[in-house]
C-alpha cells in the first residue's frame, strides 16, 4: 500500500456538513493518510456521483467516508456502486436531531451495507477508516495502537483536578 | 394526453413490497390509467435505475410511484433524476415499523421533493397520481368525483348494522 | 393553461408559520406562477376553510399547499373537500420538533392523500408544486430543468476553498 | 338534565374502530345515560360531520365521544364545529401503533381542546364522559362513586389465590 | 351553580410549571370563573395531596386541572382520589420535551381517565374546563360561543398584511 | 438482619403484570429470602397502597419492587410513601411496548427516585433487590457471587453445539 | 458499617459529565458519607475499570454511582464486576437528548441489573445510594426522613406568593 | 494475508443472538473465509470477552463481528480491546424493537467506533466484512464484484412474472 496515494475519500452532501466531516479529515492528517475531500449530492448531482464513486475505486481509494443529514441517501448510493467499505455518518439534524439521518443510512437492505457511526461521529468516521487501511500495514498498526494509548492518557488525566471542579 | 400511453410507473426496491405496491397499481385499473410496473433496486441496480427513470420521462410517463423500505433510497434517487413529481410509499418494516421508512422517503432535501403518503399507502398513492393526471382531463377529474363520492358512500353505509355489532 | 390565473393556493393554520410557508411562494415567484396565501385555520374557521376550498377549486386553482404545526389538521381537511392534489408541509414545532405535523399530515387514511413534503419544508412543497404544474407545460418543465441544472451546479461550486475551511 | 335525551354522542372514523368504541358504549350503559354512535369520517364525508355536530349540539347532546386512527382529524374537527367538551379516543394503528393517531388528537393549537384518553382507552373515555354529565347531577355522582368502589374492590380481589399462580 | 364558589382548581407539581399553568387561570380569568391554583407534589407531599382532593370535592371545586412534568403523576393521582373530571397537561421538560410527561399523564388504565391536553397546554385546558362547565350554564355558554368567535376572527385577521410580511 | 422476616413486597399494579413480577419472586425463592406480593393499585386503591407501604417499612420490609404498566405510577407513589429503596419495573404494554411505562416510572422528579430495571425486567429487579439485602449480609453476598458464577457458566455452555447449529 | 469508609463510588466516563455527577456527590456530602469521584472510561481505559471495581469492592464500597451518555455502556460493564449494587444515570447528549444514554443503562439484561434514575437524575442517584446505606443505620436513615421533610416543606413554601406571581 | 486462517470472528450476547449471526456465517462461508464463533457475554463473562478480544487479535484475527440486544454492550466493549475493525450488529428486541440495541451500539463516544448495520443487519455484516477483506486481496475482490453482479441479477429476476402476481 502506498500511502502517498489518496487512500481516503471524504464525501458530503452539503458543505454544512463540513463541520462535522473535517474532524474525519483531521483523523487522516494526524494518521499521515491522504484523503480527498468533495462535496457531492447523491440529489443534486446524482450522475457525479457514480461517475466519482467509479473513479475512486480505480484510482486507489481504499474506503469511502460519506455524511448526509435527513433523508441521507449519499452513504448508502455511495455503497451502490463499489465493492470498497463504505463509512456513513449520519449528520445532526434541526428538526430530528439526525434520527433521520441515522434510519436512513443504517437501514441498508441486503447487500449493500454501510458501515454507521455516532450521529455528528466525524472523528469516529476517521478512526474506523485508520482500523480499515492499518489491517495490512504495521506502521499504522502501531500508530493506531499509540493513538489508543493517548486516548487512555487523556481519559486518566481528566481526573486532575476533579475533586477540585465540584465546587465550581 | 394520450391515455394510451404508459402513464404511470410503479417502482419498488423489492418484490417484497409488491402487496403495498398492488394496491397502487390497482386505483390505476380502477381509472383506466396505463401504468408499468418494476423491481428496480437503488441499490443493487443503480446504473438501471438512472436509466430506467430517464427513458420512462422520455417514453411519456407523467407519474412515478416508488415504494421502498429501512433506508428507503429508491423514491430519493429516482427524484434525482427526473422532473416528474415522484409519489413515495414508506413500506412498513419488520423491526421499525416503517418509522425508517418514513424518514428515509419524506425528509428529502431542498430541491428534490417526493411526495410522501402514509407507510404502507400504497393506495393513497395511486390516488394521488390520480389527482395529479387530472388536472389536464376533464374525463379523470369527473372519474375522481365519483371515486370520492364512492367512498363518501362506503362511508355511510357503514353505519347499517353498527348498534347490532355492539353486541359482538 | 393560463398561467395569469391562481395555478397555486398557499394555505396556512397560523400566521406563524409564515418563515416556512413563504419559501413556496419564493419558488412560486421564481417560476413566475400566481399563487394566494392564506392564514385560515382548521380548527377556528372550520367552515371558512371548506368554502374557500370549494372556491379555489372552481376559480382554476391546480395545486394546494398546506402548512400547519402539532395536531395539523388542514392539509388533511382540505384535501378532503377537493379533488386537487394536495401537498402538506409538517411545521416544526416547539415540542415536538415537527413529529406530530409530521404524523398527523402523512398518516392520512385510504381515499384522502396528502401529498408530504420534510418537515419545515417549504420550499419542496413549491418545487414539487412546480413538477406538477409542468406535466403539461413545456415552458415550465424547460424551467424546471434548469432549475435542476441550477442546483446542480451550486452543489458543485460548494467544493471551491473546502479545503482552505478545514483550518477554520 | 332530562336522561331521557341523548347525552352522548360517540363518533368513529370507519367502523374498524368498533372494538376500542364499543366500550365507550358499554360504560354508557352501564350508566344508563343515552347515546348515539355513528360512523363519521372527517375525510370522506366533512360536510355530513359538520351537519352532524351542529345538529347534535342543538338537540342536546352534553358530550361528543370521537375515536380516529392514523392522521387522526375526527376529534379536532369535531371540536372545530362545537362548544360541547369533545373526547378524542386514539385508535391502535398497525404501522406507528397508535402514536401518530395520539400525536394528531392530543396536539390541538390553542383555543380548540380535545379532552385525550389512553391509546384504545374506550372505555376511559366513557367514564369522563360519565364524570362530565356527573357536575350538575347528584344521582350519576352517586353511581360514579359506586362505580370506583366497585373497580376498587375488583383490584383487591385480584390478590384472592395470587400466591398459587406463582407455581403456573 | 354559584359562580362565586370556586370551580376549578389548578394544580402544579412544581413552582417552574407556573408559566404554563398561568395561561389555564388566565382563562378562568376571562371567563370569569373562581379558582384557586395550588403547587402540590405527588412525590413530595402525597398525604396533602389526596387531603387536599377530598376537600376539594366536598366545597364545590367542579374541574381540576394538574400539570405535572417527567414522570408525571399528579393528574392521574388526583384523579385517582375524585369523581371530578381531573385535566391533566404534560409540562414540557429539558430532556425528552415532554413525552415523558404525556405519556404518564394519558396511558391510564382503565377505570381512572384523565383528560389530557397538548405539551405545555395550558391555555386549552383552561378552555376545556370551561367547555365542560358550560353545559349546565346558558351565560358560560354564550361566552364561549363569543370566545370562539373570537378566536375566530384572530385567525382571520392574520390575513391583513400577510403578503407584505413575504419580503421580510 | 432477621432472614425469617418478610424482607422484600413485591407490588403490581394488575393481575396481568404477574408474568413479569414472578420472575421477580423466583428470585427471591432462589436466595431464600422471604417477599409478600400483592395487586394494589396506585389509581383504584390509592389509600390502600399509602397504608400498605407505611406498614411494610413498619414490620421490617427492606426493599420494595414494584411493577406497572402505561401512566405507571405505582412505584413513584410508593416511593413518595418510604424512605425504602424502590425498585421499579417497567411492564411491556400493548400498544407503546413498554416505552409509556419506562418513561412513568424512570424520569421521577429530584428528591424521589425509583430504581429502575429493564422493560419487563422482573428478574434483574429481584437481582437488584439481592444485592442490596447482601450489602449487610456476608451469606448473602456469598450466594450473589455464585449466582454470578452459574450465570457466567450458563453463558459459556451455550457455545456447545453452537456451530451445529447454523445448519439449523 | 464503618462511615468514616469511602462507602459511594462516583464514575463517569468523561468529566464532561461532571454537572450531573456532582449532584450525586453533593447529596453523599449533606448525608456525611464518604465517597470517591472518578473519570474512568469503558471505552477508553477498559482494564482499569475492571481493576478499580474490583478494588473498590474490596476496600468497602457499597454502592456504585455511574453516568454515562451515548452508547452508555459504563455502569452495566461496572455491574458486570461486582456484585454491589450499580445506580446508572443516564446523561444527557446534545443529539438524542439522553434516549440513548437511557437504553444502553437501563435495557441490561437478565442476570446484571443497573438501577436506573432519570436522564441527568444525579441528585436522586445520590438519595438512591443513601436509601440503600440507610437499611442497615439507623442514623442515617433518620437523615432520610429529615430530608423527605425538608423537601415536602420546601414544595409547600413554593405556595407562597405563587397568585402573585400570576401577573408575571 | 494467510486465508487458511481464521480471519473473521463473529461474537453474541447470548445463543438466542445465533438466526441473526449465523447470516454473517453464511457470507464468510459463500466467500470462503474461515471465522470462529462464540457467545460471549460482556456481561456475564467480561474477563473471558477481554482475553478472547486479545487473543484473537494475536493469532491473526482481522475482523470482529459482534452482535448483542437491549443494553447491547458487547460490540463496544470488543472495541475497547482491540484496535482491528468491529462491525456492530443491533439484534432486535421484543419491547424496543432493537432501537434499544442501535442506540446502545452505534452511539459509541469519540475515541472507539463500532460500524453498525442495520438492525438484524447479520448478512450485511458479513458483507461489510468480506469488503475490508478484500482491500488487499484481489480474490476476494473478484469474488465480491461476482457478488454484487449476482445480487443484481437476483433483483432484475424479480421481474419475471410480476405483473401475473398483481392478481394474487
Amino acid at each position: 500500500m502506498n500511502t502517498n496515494n489518496t487512500l481516503v475519500s471524504i464525501l458530503m452532501g452539503s458543505d454544512s456538513d463540513l463541520p462535522t466531516m473535517k474532524e474525519a479529515a483531521a483523523i487522516c492528517d494526524e494518521f499521515n493518510i491522504n484523503y480527498e475531500m468533495k462535496v457531492i449530492s447523491a440529489h443534486r448531482t446524482p450522475h457525479l456521483l457514480s461517475e466519482y464513486i467509479t473513479e475512486a475505486e480505480k484510482k486507489g481509494v481504499k474506503v469511502i467516508i460519506a455524511g448526509a443529514g435527513g433523508a441521507a441517501h449519499l452513504p448508502g448510493v455511495a455503497a451502490a456502486y463499489t465493492i470498497l467499505p463504505v463509512i456513513g455518518i449520519p449528520i445532526k439534524t434541526s428538526t430530528l436531531n439526525g434520527v433521520d439521518s441515522l434510519y436512513s443510512i443504517v437501514q441498508m437492505p441486503p447487500g449493500i451495507p454501510v458501515a454507521t457511526v455516532a450521529i455528528g461521529g466525524g472523528k469516529n468516521a476517521g478512526i474506523l477508516a485508520m482500523e480499515i487501511l492499518a489491517l495490512g500495514n504495521e506502521e499504522l498498526s502501531n500508530k493506531m495502537r499509540d493513538f489508543k494509548k493517548k486516548i487512555a492518557n487523556e481519559s486518566i488525566k481528566k481526573n486532575e483536578g476533579l475533586i477540585e471542579r465540584l465546587k465550581d
